[in-house]
């Protein structure tokens, strides 16, 4: 991350301490992509049930893709400060994880604009964690929602930025 | 969780193994509450960012706890499958935790009906954090959403559900 | 306004001075009904041609009482602490004043339910007065909506509200 | 205002009459900037109410501003016949004037787009000055919305359009 | 349709002639429910690449039932005149006719309401084969929607209605 | 349609089966138009009162019209693959076909993108269909929307497309 810690500061605040939708008119519009991750932790009988369902039609990791897809498209009604944006391509990966008790989950945002789709990404994996709950709530009631987290970032003026 | 694992079923799936919104025409309507929580984990020097705004008038956990309570209302725009519903009530508090570098969010959710308001609860948080992050990410991007999580459920036909 | 001077509190904020959605669950569902109006205020110019268009096909009115209906429907969205409640009518009325200059609206919403829908009627008085803004807007840049208020409201514990 | 009054019409019908989404199909993309405001008139006690609050945590205006904020971007959601836009920056400032016993509210917008922005301020205007009724309407119901109107408004081919 | 002729009006229209969300007030909250159906035209060579996903992961089918279901939830943001109303049940179900070069849809909604559900079922079913057009159209831009109809409704005071 | 028989697939899924909202980030940003059109059957005598309505005030068309246009800024929250887009022109004509006894619609969108409006058109189409349902179902509860399809299509890099 290039940012100098002398540098930091919330950008969602005016000088007045007012928050604000940051004004991007003036950067450039660039190509922008932005990788998320996060995991669903579940009871091993749980991810069986899951596992099972995709044997046959009915198919967890399907409805959570694509409810992941659709709340990308809307994040500027979900995040307040965020700006709507023409995304280009959303992508949507769910995977079982069985040794880890866990549902893996992946998603890619691109776009050619002025701000970047950090959020996009996030909000997609949110989304499919919580439809992965939702679907599998009858059987399991205890399960985690845990390390939703920005996995890669580029196109923008402060670089590329990746984490595990 | 007095549910027996012989009864485990994913409940969104018909015979067929369609997907379908659960059909609730015949749940009695009762008084239901569900409380969520979550965390968001951070380097210490954002939650002095934080903490600082909040002296001032800038205030990230007041943008994040409207951004949670409005997220509630919009559930069954994210979760395919969720019922709407008139929530009758929104609580959203968050707290930072020094110690732990942590923001801590919980939501309380509320409704007089068929089905019940985990979901709503959970996005409530899902949404609150999303916003913490958002106006963080110009100080740090490695910042992670974790252990969102059901802490309550009361007045459904399962009963009373509780975890830390 | 039965309520005394001694009383007066802003219920949208808890003990701690977060803002929260008013938990309603405990009150009583009763018929309520609000009534809200507003006036558009323009060029006599302007409000000739809103006149002839009736004459022929296009309808200046006819959209915008169409717009109030609708956002009546999506004020939850709008309001950031309103409840999500189920209309059970919106009736929304624009008329020409010649003599003031104005399009003079007003909206009734009736609810069965545990909260008013004061904040629906508002919201659908401001919709439709903005769309009538947009559609007159390349003829008269200098409008004014004005006078937005409630004027009345009865089916609450707190009983009947009126007011020019 | 540059227009005549003879070129003055209704540009959102057709030769048919037929309501429509204006063509912009051929204008150029500029930077494009307008600046709304208007004020909700309340008594003098409710405007204390709103002041004593900002000292502590609760904020009336701080909700209302993120209102604003959030209603700008789901402007085509409410008007009609809005084009859908990517804004890029949304700024929304309320302020107590005492002695008119008003808040005082100003939104400004912008767009590198093929159409204005002056509905998306006129509309966090409006969505910000609802939010302070819905806030306050538990302690006076009598308020009112005025004087909501353009300020500002440049970029496009009509010019620049100022009124205070 | 016990409706007579001579009752026959249009019940979206007041006195006046402007249009109006029907007042549902003062009528009986009953079970209603209602199926609707249609069906997507295509290329015989189509329908087989549709087929030929289904036995592989990827299935047109599912992700065109999921928009059925949400769109249902959403129908009274895109029917004007509609009630929004607490849906208890929405299904939707899509097969393959060989014989017809069809995709057949159906759906069923339920709720517990002062109104009747046949426009969600019709919306989902529109929904449905909205995005079966999408999904398909980089094969085959010449498909058609066709014959979406009210198959069956029940529970209101009209009492209940069945065509083919 | 200039694609070969050869070239057939359905681009709404990736190599692994999952759906993906199809990545358009290469394509070059051009001028594209659709054209939609469909149409709802009913009685002889449904189709009087429609138009006996448009001698007065109140008009079924007017109505259907402008649901058709707001539905094509929804596009993509309804079909869930569809990408988000700034609609530069939303057209909708409805007419009376009194020896067919049907009401036709047509729908033409124009954006200056990296993707098509196909689906926006059809949405359009469809939404002004149900609009028409939602109106006249008290008098007519068996018509049919049949003959939704793609009427032509320009400005991409498949070519133009047109039926009948």
């Amino acid at each position: 991350m290039p940012k100098t810690k002398a540098k930091k500061r919330l950008t969602h605040f005016d000088d007045q301490g007012n928050a604000v939708m940051v004004d991007v008119s003036d950067k450039a519009s660039t190509a922008r992509e932005a990788v998320a991750a996060g995991s669903v932790y579940m009871e091993a009988s749980t991810l069986k049930l899951i596992k099972a369902r995709k044997v046959k039609k009915g198919d967890v990791l399907a409805v959570a893709q694509l409810a992941g897809i659709t709340a990308a498209k809307r994040t500027p009604d979900m995040i307040p400060l965020c700006h709507p944006i023409a995304l280009t391509s959303v992508k949507v990966d769910l995977a079982l994880d069985l040794q880890a008790k866990a549902v893996r989950i992946t998603a890619t945002c691109k776009v050619t604009g002025q701000t970047g789709v950090e959020m996009e990404a996030l909000t997609a994996v949110s989304a499919a964690a919580l439809t992965v709950y939702d679907m599998c709530k009858s059987a399991d009631r205890a399960m985690r929602i845990s390390d939703i987290r920005l996995v890669k970032k580029s196109g923008g003026k402060s670089g590329t930025f990746t984490q595990k």
